[in-house]
């Protein structure tokens, strides 16, 4: 993003489109038993056939060794260097809830229902995984509370959790978070970081009193716990920066909250892969570039679940002909980083990256995995990168200087 | 260094051990007439075993294309940018010379003895190699020069080569060296470059006249010569920096010498890389991180000795299995730069990399050697990032961003 101003000149709009399917979690790592990763293990015949015709490589979203976020993971595939760069966990969800009211000046926090015992231990910090149907009324009742100088407003994401908005005087995201990251401990009191966010921390922890007080009855989401406070981010609009009309595609609420707070247009859709692609073969016409988005290889390598990133690979492989028929001017197919089973997290390891226009017939790459990838005519390169070269493979990066 | 900063809060100290192998100028390149290089030459089982359960690259200390002393190269190693940290020879020299008192303010210079003619020709920039057994008297001589706003103590390093410490005032590096690079000319005085350097460079000259005259009966070091002037260094703790326990072993003083500059504990050790085996065996308790420095290589390459270099590698080879069998978290192997036998000398040549961990077991690079590890899965990386690396797979770097 920073870089693309020096080339701001070269850009320029035109009707070809792009579309970034972006597989959460897309990287992995071997099989101890059958030294071969999810990708290699899964039969992927239309990625593989992509693979052919794409320019293939590896991707590092941040810096080698450096384990992203979804976050930073996701702002570097769309040019914005993530170490310049950063979104709050709070903003993050607070953006992709439909119908936030959600400004410069306010602060929003991540909300928790949660179980405490009578000495107020932490019994349970999902308040049993509550659903929707429990706490949205719970969260119209908190919204109810009434402080001196700030407005609070509570918003219901799912199941146990929600969002505090917070608005009024000069408030600041400088304040701790209460999670106590394990039970049978007390929660922590929000605490000022700098002087200047003294008032947000008092008025967080009054909100939390309050609260402990209207839900001191319930069984299970008697009290709540805040964290990833955020002010609202202010990035460069995706679309100013690259003269596009980008649109962002995902059913998770933290995806489509990130791509809010570049200024991408949100559609509605689904929750399933397929519902995505109905919702981009719909709105094709409307906008030249497409971020779309696939969870389930990220949740199934976060579960440490081998075979089901596997399947979860197989079932989106399925879908890859619906995009290639829509024949965009640029396909990318990558992830935000890496979620190998074996580790059962994010990691470090480069992603697999490929970009399929009329300028990449020749290559040859026959499979769709991380080693053949490591040997792929883009090397290893750094993700913020990715944005140019889509833009240069779709018309729109001219000539830089004479 | 600057760039595990943003990375801090994700860093954790734990019980994993990182051993890193610094085979000095492990780089080569191929023998015109086999076109094979010293690494494809040597008969190398443990290393390519090793590497077979690597993840192997090659890296870039400094930049393509710039040739790296040894300084940048260690200090890009150990994550620290050269082109943001400097450390001048003098102070690498200083800081290995056990028992010497190199304080802040101080400046040190490399000395040698050195021979000219009746006209203060230079004959010999080395004075003929002398031995210690020569030098260590005549270092005490100079010892008892005195002058009059700085004080001045020289201490032996080996044969014709000592260190002047210089304190009092201040004191500045910034001058000029001596050293005419070549016989038959005078030496040069030492200058000042900026103004505030003009009593370091008086005081120089004059601690020279002195010596001159001290040394005037000597047959061969009958003369001195300074260079390398250095204030002692500042750089961030490394210790603190990855919030880790390092400990060096290395046999040679500019090795030893960098690792204290970066707060390294600095073990007694032997000469011989089985020597520093043993310390490491020995300390393998006591610390988390290794810095474990082998030398042969480079002064093979240096002296361009194809034969001897192979010969070096092959040595080495036979203790690799003494490292792997202490099963450190973490195992990396490489080099602070690549010093090719036919060049006889450093180049600017990316260095082969690996690093074994728990989680690189299935990459099955068949070789150690260039070739090989240009398609390994690493690609080229600068070697900034090798730290990044050895910290996210030993598990102490965690996830950056929400």
């Amino acid at each position: 993003m920073i870089d693309i101003a020096a080339f701001k000149n070269t850009l320029s709009s035109s009707s070809s489109r792009i579309i970034m399917l972006v597989v959460d979690g897309l990287g992995g790592l071997p099989h101890p038993s059958t030294r071969k990763s999810e990708l290699e293990t899964a039969v992927l015949p239309n990625l593989d056939r992509l693979a052919f015709e794409s320019a293939c490589g590896l991707t590092n979203p941040v810096l080698p060794g450096v384990t992203p976020g979804s976050g930073p993971g996701h702002l570097a595939l769309f040019g914005y260097d993530p170490l310049k760069y950063e979104v709050g966990r709070g903003a993050l969800e607070a953006m992709g809830v439909d119908g936030i009211d959600f400004q410069k000046g306010d602060v929003v926090a991540r909300g928790n229902f949660c179980t405490v015992d009578s000495g107020g231990l932490v019994i349970d910090r999902r308040a049993g995984r509550i659903s929707s149907e429990f706490s949205i009324p719970l969260c119209r009742e908190l919204s109810r509370i009434e402080m001196d100088s700030v407005d609070i407003k509570v918003y219901p994401v799912k199941d146990h959790r929600f969002v505090l908005r917070m608005r009024g005087g000069e408030l600041s995201d400088n304040v701790t978070d209460m999670d106590p990251q394990r039970i049978g401990v007390p929660l922590q009191d929000v605490k000022y970081i700098a002087n200047y966010a003294r008032k947000t921390a008092d008025a967080a922890n009054e909100f939390v009193s309050q609260a402990r007080h209207i839900l001191a009855e319930e069984e299970r989401a008697n009290m709540v716990m805040l964290r990833g406070f955020s002010d609202k981010p202010a990035l460069p609009s995706m679309g100013e920066a690259y003269k596009l009309k980008p649109a962002a595609i995902a059913g998770y609420p933290m995806y489509r909250g990130l791509a809010a707070i570049l200024g991408m247009e949100v559609l509605d859709t689904g929750l399933t892969f397929n519902d995505e692609v109905d919702t981009l073969v719909h709105h094709y016409e409307q906008h030249d570039f497409f971020f779309i988005h696939y969870k389930e290889a990220d949740t199934a390598g976060e579960d440490g679940d081998f075979a089901a990133k596997v399947k979860a690979l197989e079932d989106l492989d399925t879908l890859i002909p619906r995009l290639v028929d829509l024949n965009p001017d640029v396909l990318v197919v990558t992830g935000d980083h890496s979620t190998p089973s074996i580790m059962a997290a994010h990691s470090w390891h480069p992603v697999p990256f490929s970009l399929r226009s009329p300028w990449t017939k020749g290559e040859g790459m026959e499979t769709f995995d991380e080693r053949s990838f490591s040997r792929g005519p883009l090397g290893i390169m750094p993700a913020v990168n990715i944005m140019n070269l889509a833009l240069a493979h779709s018309g729109k990066l001219g000539k830089f200087g004479a």
